[in-house]
């Protein structure tokens, strides 16, 4: 059999967290919360199951769902989508930018990606048919040269994968970035898929640069959403693509065919839970308080620590450290010390070795003390 | 924006369901269930969520739920599948059927589907950039001439889908017809997707005939199985795909990226279900006593039955009472007789219309009794 996907093995995620569940190391690789997700939550689950929600929910998500996200985007950012025609409920982020590139990336498409990059945006690219151009960004900062971007462009340009915050440097864009985008995006017919899974998790007051916020990308933008991440429960695989109408028409086109429709009590528990807004609004500082107490501690390893200004991961160089590859490096630290985390050039097609490792910090307090008493002696 | 899918509308799934609460219509056109699933089941997936089975589960499925299904089907099949290598937890039937055939179909590969087909098949090969090469079958047997068959393959026939207990008419591939197609397979590199999702639903004794009971065919096939049908719980979207290791990993090098992996705690919940084969193996004989109950009713009206041999599905002719188009005569069930069916033309590309509709009777006799009592005088 001839692979679709020569190049592609187990994504790097799976790999990291069955090394930690067999050397019986501290997780901190894949992104996900060890401690509980609101007892609340789970009840509104079970209330629903009981109250009958187990048939197929509607194809492009339950009604009470959707209306509740448009409030929820309303009330964060002041800007308006139609439940209707312009919400569509998936089965987790992941899919969701499957079934937006799916939708429009034909043979010879052009796609620009800035890479440390999630690592399933490429594959699927190619999967389709489409080229993948892609903009290696470098530590510390991650900053992009929009001039660079530019460069980039050819009349096949179809589409731009933004990710902010970003996985896994934790780094974000700014309003200037976002002005700099408008500015190369004006006057083309170029989309973008804006992969806002992090949304909530933005620290220091800073304001999320959503693409929804500026009207000439918003027009051109599917965004992607994840209730994993604000509802600390990532095993439910549910979160949601805004694009305008004609986007979401064919997001639609593709989703129903992919998925058909998602988990239905478990959509109706989300929407009864985020009728209460301060079951999303303080998510920021819960992970912000996380993030700083595990800089602390970090602080007092020889490793240096990359900014963390969004995400639940924490990029750190171990330069002064060490030579060895970042690959070998990881490996050594789940063998010796009992601590996985996820080496950053698994985000880099090429594999691009800046050195660097990242670790999740959503978890309990107990844990990263743990991992980092562990980590003072590398 | 060019679509990727110009002549794709909304499913007529949705449609029709909209349709029938649009208009307080009796909804016989989807296919679920309108009674309680298992409260054992329900309490289930209360206590995995308690137990905290809340974040990712493994990308390839829960460990035990893989396990689970393995001994499932050496109990049903007396065939071995390995867990760890062989079977993959999917979003549902849809999205194993997505992502098998987005692991295999390349531009210009040609697939072979038997119409009246299940929706998504031509729509996703084609996005796929395949071809679909289309064997229109016909009432009231919708028997297949393997001799026909043959006559479709080319040196670019990558791939043949079977759909057995079928949607929508309800018909079985019988011993006989496995032969054939061994004999037609036999030596070429054709794989096949064996859309399964009925397994359960077959009557009056006989054998579900799954290829996985063939060696020969076995061994190039995807097989799609579902949890909604088994479970009466089509909106907790949990099936899976059983495959040789060599399509398995190309399957979950796609399953990864599209959606990763799917929900934990119904994963838990099923798996510990499951333990009991009593909770699967009386399926059979609950939807034969429905089907005969529907029949019995329907005898009393005007509509000609077709054979209902397996699935939850009863087709019926209505050639004798009108001359409209079957999309039409459905329009006008729904709107003057308050009953809501699916017309058969929309399981054809081409909407070749035999003036057939499709009943779901997975429903209460309650239900089913209404709605016959309003068939009655058309
Ligand atoms: C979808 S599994 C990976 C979770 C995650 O987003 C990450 O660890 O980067
Ligand atoms: C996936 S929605 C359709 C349900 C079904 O299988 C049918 O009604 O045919």
């Amino acid at each position: 059999i001839q692979s679709k996907l020569p190049g592609v093995s187990t994504t790097i995620f799976t790999v990291m967290s069955k090394l930690a569940a067999e050397h019986n190391a501290i997780n901190l690789s894949q992104g996900f919360p060890d401690y509980a997700c609101d007892p609340k939550l789970v009840e509104l689950v079970n209330q629903a199951m009981q109250d009958g929600y187990n048939q197929y929910a509607p194809m492009p998500g339950a009604t009470f769902l959707k209306e509740t996200i448009a409030a929820k985007v309303e009330n964060l950012y002041k800007v308006k989508y139609n439940p209707d025609t312009e919400i569509t409920v998936t089965a987790g982020g992941t899919q969701a930018i499957f079934t937006a590139l799916a939708a429009i990336i034909s043979a010879g498409d052009e796609v620009i990606i800035f890479e440390p990059a999630y690592d399933s945006y490429a594959p699927t690219i190619k999967l389709l048919g489409g080229l993948v151009k892609t903009y290696e960004l470098a530590p510390p900062g991650y900053a992009i040269d929009w001039d660079m971007v530019k460069k980039l462009f050819t009349a096949r340009t179809r589409m731009i994968i933004l990710n902010s915050p970003q996985n896994p440097t934790g780094s974000i864009l700014s309003a200037d970035d976002m002005k700099a985008l408008i500015k190369l995006v004006s006057g083309t017919d170029i989309l973008i898929l804006s992969d806002e899974v992090y949304e909530h998790l933005i620290y220091d007051g800073q304001q999320h640069q959503s693409v929804m916020l500026y009207p000439e990308l918003k027009q051109r933008s599917f965004i992607v959403a994840s209730f994993g991440k604000l509802l600390h429960a990532t095993g439910w695989k549910l979160g949601y693509c805004l694009a305008p109408e004609k986007l979401t028409k064919e997001f639609r086109k593709v989703h129903q065919f992919n998925v058909f429709s998602v988990n239905s009590p478990m959509q109706q528990a989300i929407a009864t839970y985020l009728q209460t807004p301060a079951n999303y609004t303080g998510i920021a500082a819960f992970f912000q308080e996380k993030r700083d107490y595990f800089r602390s501690l970090l602080a007092e390893s020889r490793l240096e620590l990359l900014p963390c200004n969004g995400s639940y991961f924490q990029c750190a160089s171990y330069r002064n450290i060490s030579d060895e590859k970042d690959t070998d490096f990881s490996m050594r630290l789940i063998k010796e010390f009992g601590v996985a985390t996820i080496p950053v050039s698994a985000f880099y097609q090429k594999g691009t070795d800046h050195k660097i490792i990242r670790f999740c910090f959503a978890k309990e307090h107990e844990t990263l003390a743990l991992a980092a008493e562990k980590l003072k002696n590398i």
